[in-house]
């Protein structure tokens, strides 16, 4: 993809600063960070989204993920806890469209937050619960 | 882990509202949702954090949450998108200190919000960034 700014990256056609690489993916840190030393891990090959993504390559994404997340743990940088994070697609706020997994370290008091869906403060029915669990099964049964 | 709860949905001694189950990974509707057909991938194994959690089990979770993301989007429940979200440690958010790859499908205007830290809206100079990603080089080196 030649106007995708991840596979300028990976070529280095921009500038990065990576922090791990191997045949699969590519991690660097994120020039706008939620937190501090956060780093995006991204396969090499163009994939704009979990859809088009190689599944070997998304278990390998995860692999790295923990990985780093030990490592950063063990820098020396601030970091009492890291999250995990991938958007897919728009309203998942997905920016780039070239999937990335973003490791972000974490400490209390840091500033970051999530804001939950007014769902979240209402339990669901059982039934309710089931009866979209049911559909879902539906489709990963085929 | 007698007294965990992911462990006891596992085992079936308290109820919950199955949408997958194989050898390594169980996956169940969030009864707190962040937003509705919320999903937990938990192993089956008991692994408190990603520091405990063997990587192949890592791999396979992630596996499964690209299939179930999948599947969501095809279900016909309301998804536009999906985030994936791990938090690893208390700092992160964890709460259940049994792993969870929760899957949120996502849609336009839900709710749901992240609270950037203000680091984000600090742009790092280079040779930051640089230092940080010789820390963490500097671990996964070894």
């Amino acid at each position: 993809m030649s106007d995708c700014i991840f596979c300028k990256i990976i070529k280095g056609e921009i500038p990065s600063t990576g922090v791990y690489r191997d045949e699969q993916v590519t991690a660097f840190r994120d020039i706008n960070p939620a937190a501090p030393t956060h780093v995006l891990i991204v396969p090499n090959a163009h994939a704009a989204d979990l859809a088009e993504l190689d599944p070997d390559t998304g278990a390998h994404l995860f692999r790295v993920a923990q990985q780093l997340a030990a490592a950063v743990r063990q820098s020396g940088v601030q970091c009492e806890g890291v999250n995990l994070w991938l958007a897919d697609g728009e309203a998942a706020f997905q920016d780039v469209f070239h999937v990335h997994l973003h490791v972000i370290p974490r400490y209390a008091n840091d500033g970051f937050d999530l804001v939950l869906s007014p769902a979240y403060y209402i339990k669901p029915e059982r039934a309710e619960l089931d009866e979209i669990a049911k559909k879902i099964r539906r489709v990963t049964a085929d």
